[in-house]
């Protein structure tokens, strides 16, 4: 089959691989899109894939075409999205619930062949039927939205909650779109590149500028996240948060990055600040929220790019350029 | 100023009473609606009122008219939405936070004198200021939507639930239109009168039908909401709840009603039952709620009757008829 | 080697039987003891186990003996504490953090050979590492204590609660235990049987009676657990519990035992109904909390029976005497 | 009466006063001894208090010696300790339940007189009644102790959590107490004077030591307490936080202090920071816990000075020589 292989630490072919073959509870998957994302990049950087080559995309869904001999719960021709997660059921954290902070943590498209290709094989256990209004290729979006839904679990906010929100790409849009459906009161929006906020206003935000400081809250907000995981970002949302009030960290900044906390001020105004880390108890829910049209497709999607161009859309990617971009093989 | 009055048991009238005064802290609120709901049933049939004569009426919104000698907060012009709440902030439920169990609960409208009349007076603290867009006489429905919005704060619902809502009444549309705002998967509703259902429909259920045999999920709800009160409906609704999943009592039962439980249940599926009782730190957040269009007060309000007509919108509410009834001084 | 076996209902005798062999991942113990519980009595009324015969016991600890070949976590001559649960990490709960409502939950001494035995084989994952100073004969009660931390993670109760515990039994002496250690500013048992209410005064229990009504606390408790499964016991703790508080169901009533509830107070006095089955996320806590002398194992240990009187020990459970029984191989 | 006075900036006297006269629903409380901390001495810098002189002492508890017209609450005779907290109970933060965050917070002993006195006054409200066993001078601990409840509430920790603590003075031992009680596996703690810590071994603390990097937790802890307020304790702890535990900002830091976070942690490890401010619903729970022992007095009061001694026992606070110093009127 043709598959994107990262072949080595900045090299992304596009070449001929053995067809997949399942194990007795996997299922093989053709796939109907695979988009990308921030850890497509390290891998081609030579982080996070424990050995190369391998075959990435980790944010896909497609049609069942092949089942192990064990495999009951799925059938040929059924549609279905995949929780890329491989978690090892074992370690400390699987054992207390934290299955997302695994310390064997695995992921297909990370340690396994992944979905950038013709086939891929999973789980079955991680395959998630839609039903049939989805368009499959669409469903590519279930994987990003199942960590924006981890996020909403970690914040566990109540109603009436005014939001800020920093990085107005598909993450921070994705949050925008779950602010609404978690009873936010006002959402509004922050970044840099105004074209990016256009989408921000087709999808509804309250306000939207390039910086807090033009929105008129001088109490703060009760939730702010970060969706950019740049520095900058991250040290002025973390002085936008409301008495009581909560930061999220959802971008991922890099190691190397350092902000700065007032002490004085999360004790004397009870702040919180917490993250939140990919997929938990997430996946089979943003699956169901995506088929109830939390998200409009066209709009997170800006590219739908050849499997062929694989390397040319991880370059886009890299260069910022569009929203979600997939493959199509 | 004119006034309806439960003057006794079984008797409301509308007459003249004296025009109200604020003490220092207080507000006049020249009232623009005022909703009727089961308590003041409850008060006509002698119920909750310590004492009658009394005005009745705790759902209203209304222009600011008169301030105390030490108000600065409004101004006269003010349009401002009324929590009747009255706590003591001294016993032990006011001082441990569930000021909504008081133990000395006062309320505007069953304590002392009501928005059923052309004035009501109100402390300051409890007046909330409205954006302009909105049409004051609307507001009504702040009070019950803050109920609705406690409701969810007890549920602390996650994002992707499956609802399951009894009663299409006033309460059970706004306990459907927060479900959406709190992230479910799907809501569905029963009751018993199908022309309830059309106005569920119209606001986008998922499912209704007479009864949960008609919908098609064998695995249950992950939150069951009873807006009924009715024996009958919470019996039902009990057996219903998906495994982890939770029962919300909001519907007033009558004192006497009894429902069964099945402790193994309980036990074996980590069933949860809670209630949720007026209004906790709910207000503030509902007024925003409402002014950033989360219900559609066409909807919500089916009468608007003239002040005068008092007795007679208590009657058809009483029998049943249409949805939240205001009446206009 | 020698083992107790359900082999038909009603049916327990102690037999030889092969040597159990571990797979790549397993663990082999060598039991020092093995606890008997409500569980064990069920297997023998034909009930949970799926097919017999069966070597029951799912309370043990011991010494590792032997490891699969892929076994690195623990070496010979460890000793282990074991927990029983085996999830399928597939479906629905699973794959929601509800491992404990697996829809084809097995464990350990359930569906496959237990620990009534010389030896027992477990998944390594299931094999909890104790320090020197534990006896692991005591161990055994490792399991039912991660039942008991479980009921505290649901309820998630705070500093200062008025604790009511029905039923002095292994569990409830237990969940006393345990809600010194979650803040209880009292916790008051209540025992038919006056001889068991003695242990509790030994434990430190605040007040201790045959019924909740020799007990001054008109207001209720903030924390009624019911660990008898006794319908009369639930039904009356129902009523037991304070405004705002919670029940937690605990003990495993009969499946048909019906207790009534009043809706009208859920709802007035915002009143938790709950409960919490099993271990989940649980049992190393628990494993630590025993080594770090939460219980004191001679007070909770009342018989130390020869594996070879398991049928008599099962007997002398059935008849209600003592508390936790271990047969020791 | 006799008082202590912070008559200006830097200047303590003790010197007649008038005595106080209670309002209606008042009670003066004869002082059987009255806490020093930080607070005073920032009173005593010039902040905090909105106008000298005044009166401090918040931290008190005594006999009810006088009751206003139209208290019932109390009577002569009764003992009491005082929660010192003034709300508005009108402002956005008391309407939503964080009455600690008040607007227009005030305080006895901050904005009106306090216990540093032979008399001092207080709403009934604020008059928590002591069981007899109590004695009163040793309950000017409970307010206190109610700042570490709230730190708990705001933890919400579960059983068998892993804590460290820096700072072994007052609080840092009340938290280490309360840490035994919500259930930890291990309470560590750490501070730079070894003297300090002899009491903390006392009190039963698992390991001690002048650094982290002396306790053996290389996966750290998964509570991380400050009760320093000290910056490089602080900066230290925050990398101590285990993968998905929390870190609380008790102590309170200068106003400049600035720490740095590693956002990439944050998120990839889902750490929580959170803080706890002063006293919010918890005050009667700690008057009933210490009641109930949970703090043994004659450790935790290291010096019970006569009132006469107020300045110098505000110059030994501020030298840290000690635990809690009360001076006894
Ligand atoms: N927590 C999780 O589980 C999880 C899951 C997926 C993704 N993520 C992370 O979430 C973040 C967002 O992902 P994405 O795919 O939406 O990325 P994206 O498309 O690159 O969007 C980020 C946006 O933030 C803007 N931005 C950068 N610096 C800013 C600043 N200082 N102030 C305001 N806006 C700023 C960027 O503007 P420009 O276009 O001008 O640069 C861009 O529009 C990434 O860090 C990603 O790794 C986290
Ligand atoms: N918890 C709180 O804070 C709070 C606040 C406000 C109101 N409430 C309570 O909430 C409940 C609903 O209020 P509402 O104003 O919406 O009342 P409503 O207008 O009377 O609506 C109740 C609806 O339930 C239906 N119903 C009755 N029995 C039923 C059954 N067995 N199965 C299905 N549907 C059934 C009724 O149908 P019919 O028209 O055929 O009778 C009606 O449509 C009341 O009990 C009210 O007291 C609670
Ligand atoms: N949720 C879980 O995960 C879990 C885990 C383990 C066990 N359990 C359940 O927890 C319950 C307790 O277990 P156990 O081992 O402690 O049982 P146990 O030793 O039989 O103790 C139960 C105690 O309750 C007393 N009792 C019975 N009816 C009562 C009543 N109406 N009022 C007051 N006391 C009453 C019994 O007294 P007599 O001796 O006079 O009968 C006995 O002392 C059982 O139902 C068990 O199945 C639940
Ligand atoms: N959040 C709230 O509601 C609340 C309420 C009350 C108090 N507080 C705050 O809690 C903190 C503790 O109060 P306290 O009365 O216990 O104060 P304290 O008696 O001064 O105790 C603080 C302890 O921390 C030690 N320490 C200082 N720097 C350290 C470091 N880098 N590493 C380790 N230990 C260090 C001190 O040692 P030395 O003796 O050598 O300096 C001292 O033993 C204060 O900041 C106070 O303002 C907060
Ligand atoms: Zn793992
Ligand atoms: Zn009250
Ligand atoms: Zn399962
Ligand atoms: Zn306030």
């Amino acid at each position: 089959m043709k598959a994107a292989v990262i072949e080595s630490v900045g090299r992304a072919v596009v070449t001929e691989v053995p067809d997949p073959t399942p194990g007795p509870r996997d299922v093989v998957v053709e796939v109907a899109a695979c988009g990308l994302c921030g850890t497509d990049l390290h891998i081609l950087q030579g982080e996070f894939a424990p050995k190369l080559p391998i075959v990435p995309g980790h944010e896909f869904a497609g049609e069942v075409v092949g089942v192990g001999s064990q495999v009951t719960e799925v059938a040929l021709g059924d549609q279905v999205a995949v929780d890329p997660s491989l978690y090892c059921y074992e370690c400390r954290y699987c054992r207390t619930g934290h299955n997302n902070l695994c310390e064997r943590w695995a992921a297909i498209g990370v340690t396994t062949a992944g979905g950038a290709a013709q086939y891929a094989v999973a789980p079955v256990a991680n395959c998630v039927k839609l039903p049939e209004h989805v368009r499959t290729q669409d469903a590519a979006l279930v994987e990003p939205l199942s960590c924006a839904v981890r996020g909403y679990d970690v914040l566990r906010s109540r109603l009436g909650a005014h939001v800020l929100i920093y990085g107005s790409g598909t993450m921070g849009l994705m949050m925008l779109e779950l602010a609404k459906r978690t009873g936010a009161a006002s959402v509004d929006m922050v970044d840099l590149n105004p074209a990016r906020l256009e989408t921000a206003r087709k999808l509804g935000v309250s306000a939207s500028a390039a910086t807090p400081d033009e929105l008129d809250r001088p109490q703060g907000w009760d939730l702010v996240i970060d969706a950019t995981g740049n520095a900058a970002a991250i040290q002025d949302g973390l002085g936008r948060v409301a008495k009581a009030g909560t930061f999220l960290q959802f971008g991922v900044a890099d190691y190397a990055t350092r902000v700065e906390i007032d002490p004085y001020r999360i004790y004397n105004q009870e702040i919180t600040i917490t993250g939140s880390m990919a997929v938990l108890h997430s996946y089979e829910r943003a699956a169901e929220l995506f088929a109830n049209g939390v998200l409009d497709p066209d709009v997170f999607i800006s590219d739908r790019l050849p499997l062929e161009q694989y390397p040319q859309a991880l370059e886009q990617f890299a260069a910022g350029v569009g929203r979600k971009i997939v493959v199509v093989p």
